[in-house]
């Protein structure tokens, strides 16, 4: 029983992270999301009892999953230029499957009520902690490490950049992952030339 | 007496990003944002309709100014690498100022109704558009055009990234802009040189 309430939760959240990204969190209401979850307005209640409820399990959820598949695929090596190859590549391999979550942790975080909020803040950290970490490895001393925090964001900046790409654009997220992880370590000029070698 | 309008509106705006950026869109009502212009509850709607209508005057003069200032930037360099690091420079430099502003145009942008959305996204548009043209110049021929419209994301992801990172950290917003030319250029072995070269 119990089992099957949070397989409803989780379908609900689905449907509920897919309208908070097309139409924003304010413009979306329990109305909405109960009919896209093809429940009645009052049934939803049963799973729910808010918009906000719906938006923190989405986030929660979503921190969680990226969180764990970080850890995996760090833990898969040992070499430190692979981490910070696995950590671009993983990062960027949720955009197909968790589109509508991750544009409502960038869009719709700061409607959380402020107790969840800072929850979901904390696993953002936590994230932001690990990468850091993962870089800081991989520069050993050459490196500040002011520089690497400044780093930590601006990486995570590129990796977030394929959240406002055009999905028509016919470069994948594995090339785009390739793309972040050849300027971050050669700048365009190692691009350049892989461009000249494969002519 | 219009001028002085317009003035008082300019002020409800800023009093209005700080407090979207701060409490998110959702979280604050008409009667925030007059509270902190100093208006009574009434006087705010002399000025302003609705709490869309501040947030679209918010963002439509935020996207006029950085139109202007990049266009600006850009006119004043012939030389095609120089025009990117002046695109760099130039966006990074909106942070310490128009930093309520940016965080409502990223967070917030969502919740304008269809008509005002599209006029932002339009504007947008018009932004990495001409951030496009200034990487195509530069990288000529030796890349294809889809790699430049990823590139282009990747650059402005790169420079978005200062909104969420820690201000208290010492990196400044000029060191920023420094770091992400030199990536985009000579990937991070260019840093790890210079940064041998300092010692």
């Amino acid at each position: 029983m119990k089992e099957d309430k949070n397989k409803r939760r989780s379908n609900i959240a689905k449907m509920g992270a897919k309208l908070f990204s097309k139409k924003g969190f304010a413009e979306t209401s329990m109305d909405d999301i109960a009919a896209a979850a093809k429940l009645s307005k009052g049934g939803i209640y049963h799973y729910f009892s808010s918009k906000a409820e719906v938006l923190y399990f989405i986030l929660d959820n979503f921190m969680d999953v990226v969180l764990e598949q970080l850890r995996e695929a760090l833990n898969k090596k040992d070499n430190k230029l692979e981490r910070v190859r696995g950590l671009i590549f993983c990062h960027i391999n949720h955009y197909p499957k968790y589109l509508a979550e991750a544009k409502t942790l960038f869009h719709e975080v700061q409607n959380l009520p402020p107790k969840y909020y800072k929850n979901i803040i904390a696993k953002e950290r936590e994230y932001n902690h690990i990468t850091h970490n993962v870089l800081a490895e991989y520069f050993g001393p050459s490196m500040k490490r002011n520089q690497v925090t400044a780093m930590t964001f601006v990486l995570l900046g590129m990796c977030n950049s394929i959240y406002a790409y055009n999905p028509e654009n016919p470069v994948s997220p594995k090339q785009m992952s390739q793309m972040i992880f050849d300027i971050l370590v050669d700048g365009i000029c190692g691009i350049q030339e892989k461009n000249r070698g494969e002519k």
